[in-house]
């Protein structure tokens, strides 16, 4: 066995070189494409991009200043409003101008609602061809396949002779063990085709494509700088190989990309306009929206996508933002709904209606889900960071493709015996979802029913369970079992992948077990004290699918820490107020199990994993710290690096300049005196020294630089001063030395502030920026801040 | 003519003396009464409260400072965080004070379902007490005593024996004109019995209950202090008032009554709880999140409340407080829904379900609804705030009471002869948003039956209307005229009056009459190009109810300027996402039509009218001013009252004190270098040399008072210095001379500062308050700052 272990692994690995080469082939430079460990500092660019960032604006990785941009827009706005008065062709394009947020907006909504339709219909086609093919069209999936058919019959609508498994089509039998074989053997190579495919395209063009991206677009969201992440070649292939991830039967889900390509619409369409386009703080505004689009065409909740995106995802989200994203949201659930990929004018495949109500004591079995819930998040985050830092850490990192390969090959061998693996993961949470109708003949349905009854369609009474839920019953046990450890394992591959559908079949499978129990239990015990008051004989009381539905909410809530968004989300599934309080009492008790071993949800413990600069606004910060403490230079090391107003020559700034690497210089009265005046950006320092020295007549390297209004009293024959004062920000931020580090986060997080500097009475001392806050704060909450950040 | 009516308004005259008698001997000090002003400083002080303020607190029409607070709410934290670790019983008092959050959310949700539950009970009983009572049980309305009865037919619902006119009770006949003419006078005389009463307790007890309280509750949110705004005696009060007025019939509504009354809850029950009731932050948050709760049982949208709260009321909303307002909100409209008031199981009158979808072309006639919703919210501000500027500046101020008497007498007389504004305008909506059944025996669906035609009940194709619909029609316009003049009239009045079931009732009068239209025109011309496409002959095409529904909707936004939190509510009320594109092209376009006549929704125009110290989030500060412009004091006035660190004697520092009204004052190096130190509060000033005159020795009005943290060299034989670094703020906040005033509006609504000082390098120049922002704002909008403000 060992010896064809090492044959595999080695074929393997060729392929993997393989693959290498290609990406060598397709470059020039092979360093671009290890842009995919996100880290680096090279990235594969957006050709349409501005090539050459002017002065304004921002280099890659790093923080935008949210003032600075929002007084940047006022301008351009004031500019625009007084221009509008001087022609009819002005006023035009200003009203054109205040209406393109909304353009902007319709436009995202438009092509998330396609581009989610595309994908939903396209998963559904490639799914099915895992297991045959339709004759008469072959672009058909299963589904419409037979739809089209005249010969299907309601009883059996799964069957009709123009859909063919590969065994009839190849070998002409259709049952019998060698049949079962090649089907098992043809669904996990094409499984593994669609992997290997998948992770190619990731790799070879556009490594920003791998994961769900809402790690990244929170952090971008907060003013972080990642060219090419939201671009048009990210939104391409993550578009394709989502599809082809999802149709390979991988335990992932479609609904966190489905955010990240949203938010490339976002990117693509606001770079449309240049009032976002060159507006790093409105084009955030822009992608907040998106996200909502995304969540909205992903669940089919547009409300809940709003709340998800103010809750979970955005930073800065003015009130008008929330109202675009509610526009943006709807537009893109109706163009979804409009192109009808499940053929039931719904949005979402699990869209639920449960006919009976709820008691106060299944209340109990609710809250025990939520537990559930709680732990399965805390296991989930524990373990899948821990084998994501292994895997930054060790030479398994180095193999991206044959992990996926592995994973998808295991996954689909030992998916493919259980009919709740191998069908979809949502095609699975929406039958466990299900209320067991009269007509339905799920394995799930089969129970005994009493012949005597005669009962209206809807209004079943409870009965027990026939085999085949004992079947289902254990065949889901496994299911379970499956489904959390490969899951842990697939989250953070090298491909897109999402984890709210896998977490909710989590819980669903979970909610399912625990609801037949308890419906089985009250069947067969009417008399017991719990269940006499509301559960006699004759009465439907328990409704299991109810039960998965509060599962998925708990094991969603989790792993993510979604509270109200989740709600709001599962509410719109289900589409009224009656069950809402049993999704909340699971929400919140999931919420509170898993905080208490541990704040972190799954999308914040991997923006820690990965290091990105991001100041969550959830973390409360309450050490006693001073701003003293965090402020740089500390104790003993050298004096911060400053610009005098009216003593350096362009020399001394130049030396400065090339001797250190911050980003902006304060500026001060005089080195004795350390009184301050201004700060000045590295960026436009240099370009207005090697414009004036280009341009200007007499700057020399002599050249004394003033900050002032006035040129200084210079001796006579000295070279020609420079000004500067133009490039000077007049009101940098300060606060003063005693100032709580409490105040400063706050002041950090609420004006999005990149630095800000220390002064006592006066005089300058020192200066904090935005990652010595998150090094401090990491620090208070006894990490190491080195180790984890910006690695 | 002229005589009689000087005769009236003696009596009157005379009337209100003898309240204002009543009102003495009430009080020993009539001057508390004029609180009710809501401007003057006296108010009548809610019995419980603290009487002396502390250290820490902030006095009455003060701006708190949110960092503080915030800071000493984490003080208190850690405090108990410490000290949690030293017994078990420190232990579960922490845990009882990070429960207490949820706890009070829980009773919140409570007392303001009930509250809810208890009003609609009372407003049903009393509205139907005008018109007659029941014989069987008195205290049950008309519809309640006909349920009880076993002589009601189905057909005739709403008559049954037990119900008795008055007519019938004291004269013994039912119909006729003198019956019809005794049964006008009760009404009248019943609707003016229960004005006067409601003005007369407001006067008497609570003058704050008046209004609808959103204005002020928005200010409160803010940071200000009203003390007793939402005091035990308000809301008790305001309770009572607010089902005598709605029962009176006067054109005002209960919702927005309904969310002071809920903050009321929220204020009380947060003073149970130290970690709320002692800073006034947290109390705040509590305070948001009762908001939500009482917009959830005010329409039963929990969700929508939590976003009106979010959106329209609430200044500081962090994440937290969505998830807490969520809850209450959910418990306030479950604790409703168990009170079942409208006996449908629904926590409206007004929930409805439509059977049929609306058609692209039917946009227009909503973007026409959304016009005039636009034109009436336009004119209703404009004239409601003239009208109330007037009853501010002229005498007619001084006649509250009469006022409200004579606006009922006119409501009364007019209202009577009109079935509907007869009826409670909630059922008027509720009758307009209907969907005409086939059961339906009301005028408005007196439409003609085609006999040959067997159809399922529900699906109930266009038919001509009958005599009865156009008898509606002319009274609808009747009552639509009627509505928006007394409207105007009555908002603002001396009693508690929400606005939006006024507003929506005028949106639904003139939506119903646009869809009845539509709908004949539909029927009547089913080969026009536009109707040809979806309105073939037999087919049910146009539902008048959604037109109904669209209007209110339109008229809601344009008076409020709500737009998610008014589409979310909208869509609670329906239940489903198919209709919510007309209703939001109806808002957006009212929002615009508004917006481009003035940008103030009818709140913010009652708080400027009122000049309250408000920063709204909302409005956009575009102008290139410069801090220096701003601060004080100006050029040419005297210099700003400053303390040295070290050079004062107490005396000094008490001159200042007296010579001054501000409420701080900065610390500087010596009054000639100006460097600044920190900054002390004039109340911590008074209260901490007052404390050391009395108990510390040696502190004369010769002692020196320092701030440093050593004392300074004093010459041999001189006092005792006193310390005061204990009271000393060593971070104030500080901005350059040069910083935009657009960031420095930013910085105050963000920060929730009370003042910041103005530096130039190092230097103190001068002070900007949060009335100089608002001063300044007013002055570049082109308003009298003076005259508006804090009048």
């Amino acid at each position: 066995v060992s010896i064809l272990e090492n044959l595999i692994l080695k074929c393997l690995a060729k392929l993997h070189e393989f693959t290498d080469i290609l990406v060598f082939l397709l470059h020039a430079d092979p360093n671009m494409v290890n842009a995919g460990d996100m880290n680096g500092s090279g990235n594969l660019m957006d050709f349409l991009d501005e090539p050459f960032p002017d002065v304004g604006t921002y280099e890659d990785f790093h923080t935008i200043d949210w003032l600075r941009e929002k007084s940047r827009d006022t301008d351009r706005h004031r500019k625009i409003t007084s221009k509008s008065k001087e022609s009819i062709w002005e006023f035009i394009k200003s009203l054109l101008d205040a209406w393109s947020g909304w353009v902007v907006m319709l436009l995202i909504g438009l092509l998330a609602g396609t581009l989610a339709g595309v994908i939903d219909l396209a998963v559904d086609w490639m799914t099915d061809l895992k297991e045959g093919v339709c004759l008469s069209a072959f672009w058909y999936s299963h589904e419409q396949c037979c739809w089209t058919s005249n010969e299907t019959t309601f009883d059996d609508r799964d069957k009709c002779p123009q859909w063919q498994k590969w065994s009839e089509l190849l070998v002409s039998q259709s049952e019998g063990a060698s049949a079962y074989i090649l089907n098992y053997f043809l669904y996990i190579m094409w499984a593994l085709c669609f992997a290997f495919l998948a992770v190619s395209l990731v790799r070879v063009f556009a490594p920003y494509a791998c994961g769900s991206g809402i790690p990244e677009i929170k952090t971008i969201l907060s003013g972080f700088i990642i060219r090419g992440y939201l671009g048009k070649w990210t939104l391409l292939i993550k578009t394709v190989t989502l599809v082809l991830v999802v149709s390979s039967g991988l335990s992932l889900g479609k609904e966190g990309p489905l955010v990240h390509v949203a938010c490339c619409c976002g990117n693509f369409f606001s770079s449309l306009f240049s009032k976002y386009s060159k507006n790093e703080g409105k084009r955030r505004e822009v992608l907040s929206a998106a996200a909502a689009a995304g969540v909205s065409v992903a669940f089919g909740a547009p409300i809940g996508g709003v709340l998800f995106s103010l809750e979970e995802v955005s930073y800065y989200f003015p009130l008008k933002t929330l109202w675009r994203s509610f526009f943006a949201a709807l537009v893109a659930a109706f163009t979804l709904r409009s192109i009808n990929p499940f053929g039931n004018s719904r949005l979402v495949l699990f869209y639920v209606e449960y006919h009976t109500p709820w008691y106060m004591a299944e209340l109990f079995p609710f809250i025990l889900l939520g537990v559930f819930g709680g732990l399965w998040g805390t296991l989930f985050i524990r373990c899948n960071i821990a084998w994501c830092r292994r895997r930054k850490t060790t030479r398994l990192g180095k193999y991206p493709v044959l992990e996926v390969i592995v994973i998808t090959a295991i996954t689909a061998i030992i998916a493919y015996p259980n009919p709740y693996t191998r069908r979809s993961t949502s095609e699975l949470i929406s039958e466990l979802f299900n209320d067991c109708g009269a007509l339905e003949s799920s394995q799930l349905c089969d129970y005994i029913n009493d012949p005597n009854m005669t009962r209206p369609v809807d209004d079943i009474p409870d009965r027990p369970a026939g085999p085949g839920v004992y079947t289902a019953m254990w065949q889901l046990a496994l299911a379970l079992v499956f489904k959390i450890v490969i899951t842990i394992f697939t989250f953070g591959m090298k491909i897109p992948s999402g984890l709210f559908i896998p977490s909710m079949a989590v819980g669903a499978m979970a909610g399912r077990m625990v609801g037949i129990g308890v419906e089985q239990l009250a069947y067969h015990h009417h008399d017991w004290i719990i269940f006499r008051n509301w559960c006699r004989p004759g009465a439907d009381c328990v409704t299991p699918g109810l039960y998965a539905m509060v599962g998925a909410a708990a094991c969603l809530g989790g792993v993510t820490r979604m509270t109200v968004s989740l709600v709001v989300i599962m509410f719109e599934l289900t589409g009224g107020l009656e069950y809402i309080v049993p999704l909340m009492a699971a929400a919140v008790t999931s919420k509170w199990v898993a905080d208490a071993f541990g704040k972190e949800g799954i999308y914040e413990a991997h923006i820690h994993l990965n290091g990105y600069p991001f100041l969550d606004v959830k973390d409360e910060f309450t050490h006693r710290t001073l701003a003293t403490d965090v402020m740089r230079p500390r104790r003993g090391e050298a004096p911060l690096s400053v610009l005098t107003q009216d003593s350096m020559t362009v020399e001394d700034v130049e030396t400065l300049i090339k001797e250190t690497d911050y980003n902006g210089f304060p500026v001060v009265v005089s080195k004795d005196s350390e009184r301050l005046i201004g700060f000045a950006q590295r960026r436009e320092l240099i370009l207005a020294i090697k414009n004036a020295r280009q341009r200007q007549d007499g700057v020399v390297s002599n050249s004394i630089v003033y900050f002032t209004e006035d040129p200084p009293e210079l001796p006579p024959n000295s070279p020609h001063p420079l000004k500067l004062r133009r490039i000077l920000n007049l009101s940098p931020f300060t606060v003063t030395d005693h100032t709580p580090m409490e105040t400063v986060v706050d002041i950090f997080r609420k004006l999005g502030l990149r630095q800000c500097l220390v002064t006592r009475s006066g005089r300058l001392l020192g200066i904090i920026t935005k990652k010595d806050v998150l090094r401090h704060m990491a620090q208070m909450a006894n990490q190491d801040p080195e180790s984890i950040m910006f690695n």
